[in-house]
């Protein structure tokens, strides 16, 4: 057993948020590393208490952990975007986690809406760019709320950030048995950022010799996703790009429940977060019946991170033989949980 | 039959536009209605012969028809966005398409992707924004090709833009079976458009109490047409959104073969625009082996906006038939086009 130890923050969040996090600490505690974890209370309840989202003082605290474990973040007592801004991607964007790293794997005996695909169909990785994007936040609205109202929504894209997560993906894609890297955008339309995003991308390609590259429009990717998800492999997008083509995949990977995300910072100098791709699920919070699958292989993610392997292939591992063996049998958040931390443990 | 008689622009395009197009005419041409063409060569060759994508007289002439009928634009050989945004969107722009109406259907006897949809789950229609959004074309980059480039592009939503299409959809939802509109957007994010766009949306639905109303995040939308299409009824979105909803929507009812779209101007100060929702797939161009079937759905579309119902049924149930008895032949775009040709004319 390794013998270092990790700090973790943990944000539970809101809704199911809570009860997933705690599956996956329990697996987390099984596995090996020693953990020391410390929690924050951010989200809707903070929110209504306090009127804070991130105080700037809970922000620094969080910079000294080794890694943070997110739930879920929004609650509809909270106005849309509140939480969301203030808490997640201020969180995404004060701690640099420009790749949002989210593998797209259909595990063998698990049931994909798709008629024709076969595990081995459905396996690539988004790296999703986190820091930017139409996810600036930049807009704004004048003449609210009447007849001449107009509201703008910006995106910024930068050399410096378009770059550095192209290539992360080119290196991804290295070192996968296809090495193959699709850029998605939408150049045809969004003509200055598509410019900057397709010269990058390949000007970055010719370091990368041995990477197949490809290229797909959002809307055909979209498509493709659906009818031919054997096409990608790596796959490295914009920021809202990210966000839709992600759902698919976890629809294609049979299901929302099962689909993990990274909020990496590859240049460490802040720690990177790990949360289920799901969002808190208002509609069945406090009912124990919310899937931990996508948190606890969160945590193995984040294991990867911290250089932990062993332990990360063992999550990998047990969810799989979870999944492999889960038929039609419903079972409870806590009860997935013991499942599979009696197969890391044993 | 009817008397009146259609003057029809034609606008074949780019590769297989000008092949989908002459079946779309053939059919046209059998339903009924008087229909006098003349078209109009635009797209990339001419872009190469005279540097012009749409030039003014021709726009001022295309204003006189009772509709256009559009195969597609686009081509590798010229660089992305020129044919787009000055030919295609300029169209929408200048003709002020702000409905872009995009039926997702599954017909009997078509294959889906999904495994576990049948034809009566998948049947609705998206009403995307066609005048304004991400789409506006405003942006730009400076110190491009430097590590210090920015780009930005940015969405413009105005009061009068989203409220008429936002209203139509109401129309629209109104006539319809369930009743039932859903707005996608993605307001936890784009505070500012999304807040235009949800104010609106409640607004107007207060007009309309028949009609039950929900709210989807894009991302989540995305995924509900995979794993819950039977969710939708009607959807009314913003420009991007609609983009990539709809290619989805081709991919589940059976393919972008088989999609058709109108651009419509429901005030009828300038002619709508009717065209199969697939590109001009550079790759298949000129074999004879497109699928006209996108082209022939949009003929009936173009044929029940200009008030000919008759006709426009008659096209979507020979299409209907011809699909219902496809099976797995294969046939080349012009005997596709004969056959539906027989059914209307038979
Ligand atoms: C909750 C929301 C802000 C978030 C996003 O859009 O990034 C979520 O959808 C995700 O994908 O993590
Ligand atoms: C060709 C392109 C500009 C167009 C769009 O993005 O609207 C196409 O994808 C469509 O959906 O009609």
């Amino acid at each position: 057993m390794d013998s270092r130890s990790i700090r973790l923050a943990v944000i539970p969040g809101d809704g199911i948020g809570t009860e997933v996090v705690d599956e996956g600490l329990k697996v987390l505690q099984a596995v090996g590393p020693k953990v020391e974890t410390t929690t924050y209370d951010l989200g809707a309840r903070r929110y209504h208490a306090t009127g804070e989202t991130l105080p700037d003082a809970v922000l620094a605290e969080l910079r000294e952990y080794d890694a943070i474990l997110l739930g879920a973040v929004g609650d509809p007592s909270v106005p849309p975007g509140v939480l969301e801004r203030e808490l997640l991607l201020r969180l995404r964007f004060e701690l640099d986690h420009y790749v949002n790293l989210r593998p797209v794997k259909l595990f063998p005996g698990v049931a994909t809406p798709l008629a024709s695909s076969d595990p081995g169909d459905i396996d690539m990785v988004v790296v999703r760019e986190g820091t930017e994007g139409p996810y600036a936040g930049a807009g704004g609205a004048m003449r609210r709320g009447t007849p001449h109202e107009i509201a703008t929504q910006e995106s910024f894209n930068t050399a410096h950030g378009v770059e550095r997560v192209i290539r992360y993906a080119f290196d991804k894609a290295r070192g996968r048995d296809r090495q193959k890297l699709t850029l998605v955008h939408k150049t045809n339309v969004l003509t200055y950022a598509g410019d900057l995003w397709a010269r990058t991308f390949d000007r970055v390609a010719a370091e990368y010799p041995e990477v197949t590259t490809d290229y797909c429009h959002v809307d055909a990717a979209s498509m493709f996703f659906v009818n031919q998800p054997e096409r990608f492999d790596v796959i490295v997008t914009d920021n809202l790009f990210g966000d839709i083509l992600t759902d698919i995949g976890a629809a294609i990977a049979g299901g929302i429940g099962l689909a993990a995300s990274g909020n990496v910072n590859p240049d460490r100098t802040a720690p990177s977060m790990f949360e289920p791709v799901h969002g808190s699920a208002p509609d069945i919070a406090g009912q124990g019946k919310a899937d931990p699958t996508a948190t606890i292989l969160s945590v193995g993610m984040l294991l990867d991170h911290l250089g932990f392997a062993d332990a990360a292939g063992a999550i990998e591992r047990a969810v799989a033989d979870d999944l492999a063996e889960r038929g039609d049998a419903v079972r409870g958040t806590s009860r997935i949980g013991d499942d599979i931390t009696a197969r890391v443990a044993g």
